[in-house]
């Protein structure tokens, strides 16, 4: 009998998960919440854009949730013992960058840099680089246009480099403090093999390739001429960084004496490389050729992979890097910029009301016709990542009447966010990736009936929602299970690991027949919405209202009749 | 020392307005609240388009109001005097027609129609004939394009011919039942009058300009060979209704024996001709060529008037009827179809909220930048009025992200109101009408500052507020003055009666010099957006979600700095 642990670090907690190689049964879990902050996040009143996180409340957690899972596990199976843990494996929010001392010592914990701000982890969701962003794009636009091309031809204010920039430009103490700079996802794996020289760690391709501008196509990171005209100091960076990323089929190292005696595990079990979280929660969720998982949470993010031996640039998707979710695979990543937070900005912010009040609305409207509203709107609140790649949109909601209700409005937010799950998955079909089946995992996925029958109708697409709850840390066992090898107890390989570890609920959402016609003429109605407001092209709209009019007025006569 | 009476019927009550001709002064006033139906409409829930009244309480009403009006002037004036008054006027709400007998009896006081919905007044707001609106509208284009194009190509269910033939086609023994039909507007003083026959009521022009495609143009009503092509029966009604209507220069006729008696009132003193409400609000407002008056309400409607010999029709403006404002002038009438409901919609619907809450959003914005909020939205929950001629139009909101509120909201859609009435001043003046002045009456003129100086920043027009409160009601009154003449203490004209009866208030709204450059860029991009969704012209809006959020952070740096 042989386990493994998935550590997967959150917005706002770290969790830890114990895992069943054999058939991946889930025997303990714990939650740590990040002490500092608010919920977890170091926050500034002066500036929206700034959100960081305390490296500290990290390895409070690691050690933490994983003694609280062991002791959980004893409890729970008298013939459990810490010894039948034969990896670890880790997944984190990114990017998420933290600048390091010479001895690989997160510079928050320094006693002199332990307030400050800039020496915190940049969490993947701080924006406070926007200008770098910008800058970025348009020298890579300029000069090296093969980089650009690979992240959909902008460059996020969430990245590596507009972090590590932001950093340098506006907290040069902090810059020229930090001997190098390491993903949480990274950090988190070389801390546990006791890696004492950043230079040292091995970094994973998936971080590295999708917000670093790593590939083996230009041998690795940035060369140093582009990353002088961003600033010289990034270009000297460079040889303090990692010359090579590795996939999950390499060990990211072996954990330490230390932290085996501090956990109570055994020294030397291989540690995985690290992962993002929705990467190795494609993992956890049973993602492979044909299978696209989609968490879907406050945002949305989609996976796949294909395993041929080259894939084009798909235009709009913003991530396609080998290796990045399986090894031997290219990973593909698209997303959508707000979801959850969509319906949340509706009930919280407009509506002011409480968190019973999604489910409210959506049973005042869940029995009604497709089109029966009227409604139409975009899902650009928060921009619009794929297939437009393009920050600077915004929301839009058409069609009201003087009777229009929040509820209506409610379910037509929802319905604008399975529309563009459609127009990512049209996009991905178009350029000859072939998803056979669709897996949702996340919390919404687990809980939102309503939602999940509307993208099903929407995208025609019976939707599958992946066994596990916990799919990132899964996902992040499942690597462990298999970097420890069959002869460990674990598995030979990703295939057979997911085979005995990973499943589907046995409920799904299939289609309703007699809502696809509809909604195939809403959906061609927030294509045309969709293309001219997404500057794709100029586009008749006088007709649009009226469309939605009589879509309305039919579905209305038919539901009344 | 003399008076006249103005008696206005709105939609939920009546009001009687007692008014010294010297100088305008409001000696007293009363309400009277019609007892039949939901605040005074009759309504069937089985169809939200059925809007009527009963006429007994019209009847109620006027005798109700008018006692209590004379009773308070007693008081309120110690040499007042029933002799004192020298004329009534009347104004109604319309297209408001209804059904009587051949003696001029509101056929709903038979007992046999007493309850019958079709027997009733078919209330302005009643939508049931849109089947045959939509008819007349194409036959009228196919076989009369001089009648459609006089109310902006398109006929409307609010009005007299859609009403009446859906009364033909759904009830017709109250059709058959009917002699004849009359607007409010022209019923009321026929029946002070003590007119026994509907075919001796002198009609107004107003409403049968503006509503019944009457013009001295083509001699009157529509031919009976365009209503044969309705339906015979409606040929037929047509020598039962009226051959010339009148302006205001004539009068309705006379206070009948049997209603000064009721009243109280000298037999024989003048009754003016019936206008609708916001024409004599017009006038009560002070409306001469050169100004125009906007009534503020649930919707808005725009008033002006031009002496010349004759009037292009200008594309969009539904109405322009000579006579039907000011005698020897082209009444020119515009409108937005939902402005105060607009934002009843957003609080009371989507909101939740109660009244307060007006005001209290008001507040949280009132004092943001223009664009500020990045927001822009169409103001046609309800359709468009002017100068698109459109009720298959709806409403929408672009430019959310996650962090807007209500409030935000809210004000987008004052300024959405704001800009559709920028939008028929420049239609109108595109058309060489001269609006020199322009003044404000309703509720929401006299109550809300926040929107008359986003009004008057949006527009760059001073908005003046009309002196009365009861704008249209004194309007009447204004014309029973001029129908009375200066010998018998009244006036020779209208000139010289709003001179001396009408006036405006201390308080203006001067547009804010640093709020133009926003909102003319703002309106710039409503008018794209408006083009686009109102059928107008293809317009490229690839560019319009970056404007704004181009505006927004520029207006946000000016009121950070």
């Amino acid at each position: 009998m042989t386990y493994t642990l998935g550590i997967d670090y959150g917005t706002s907690s770290v969790r830890a998960l114990l895992v069943r190689c054999r058939d991946g049964h889930e025997l303990a879990t714990a939650v740590f919440d990040y002490a500092t902050g608010h919920h977890g996040v170091m926050l500034d009143s002066r500036d929206a854009n700034v959100a960081r996180q305390h490296p500290g409340d990290y390895l409070a957690g690691l050690e933490n949730t994983i003694k609280a899972v062991l002791e959980q596990a004893a409890t729970a199976a008298a013939d459990f013992d810490a010894t039948m843990v034969i990896g670890i494996g880790v997944d984190a929010t990114g990017s998420s960058p933290l600048p390091v001392t010479q001895t690989n010592q997160a510079l928050a914990t320094q006693p002199q840099f332990h307030e400050h701000l800039a020496a915190q982890c940049w969490l993947w969701k701080d924006h406070t680089g926007h200008v770098e962003a910008a800058r970025i794009t348009e020298l890579a636009r300029e000069h090296r246009p093969n980089y650009i091309a690979r992240c959909g031809n902008t460059y996020s204010s969430e990245w590596w480099w507009s972090k590590i920039w932001h950093c340098l430009e506006t907290a040069p103490d902090v810059f020229d403090a930090a001997f190098s700079w390491v993903e949480l996802t990274d950090w988190i794996p070389s801390v546990l093999s006791g890696v004492q020289d950043p230079r040292q760690i091995k970094r994973g391709v998936c971080a590295a390739g999708h917000k670093a501008f790593y590939s083996d196509d230009w041998h690795g990171l940035p060369d140093k001429e582009f990353l002088s005209l961003l600033d010289p100091k990034l270009a000297a960076l460079r040889d303090r960084l990692y010359e090579r990323a590795y996939d999950a089929s390499h060990a990211a190292g072996n954990l330490c004496d230390e932290w085996a005696a501090k956990l109570g595990l055994r020294a030397g079990i291989p540690i995985a490389i690290g992962e993002m979280d929705v990467h190795y929660g494609a993992i956890g969720s049973g993602v492979k050729d044909g299978v696209l998982v989609k968490a879907i949470g406050t945002s949305t993010c989609d996976c796949t992979v294909v395993s041929t031996a080259s894939v084009d640039d798909i235009p709009g998707i913003c991530g396609i890097v080998k290796g990045s979710i399986l090894p031997g695979h290219y990973g593909i990543e698209a997303g959508q910029s707000a979801v959850g937070d969509l319906f949340n900005w509706w009930i919280d912010i407009v509506c002011e009301g409480e968190v019973t009040l999604h489910e409210e609305l959506s049973l005042q409207v869940g029995l009604r016709a497709p089109g029966e509203s009227g409604l139409l709107a975009l899902d650009w609140n928060n921009g619009n990542r794929t297939v437009l790649v393009d920050q600077r949109l915004s929301g839009m909601i058409l069609g009201q009447t003087l009777h229009t209700t929040r509820a209506e409005i409610y379910r037509a937010l929802v319905e604008a966010t399975a529309f563009g799950a459609r127009m990512i998955l049209e996009r991905i079909a178009q350029y000859g990736v072939a998803v056979d089946r669709i897996v949702c995992c996340g919390g919404i996925a687990e809980k939102n009936p309503f939602l999940m029958q509307i993208y099903a109708d929407i995208t025609g697409r019976t939707m599958q929602v992946a066994g596990s709850n916990q799919a990132c840390a899964l996902g992040a066992a499942i690597a462990a299970s298999v970097i420890a090898g069959s002869t460990a107890g674990g598995h030979a390989d990703f295939a057979s690991a997911q085979e005995a570890m990973t499943g589907v609920r046995e409920r799904s959402y299939a289609p309703n027949a007699e809502h696809r016609a509809a909604y195939d003429e809403l959906f061609g109605l927030y294509t045309r919405v969709h293309d001219a407001f997404g500057g794709v092209a100029t586009i008749e709209l006088g007709s649009v209202m009226k469309n939605l009019l009589d879509l309305k007025d039919r579905q209305r006569a038919v539901q009344s009749s």
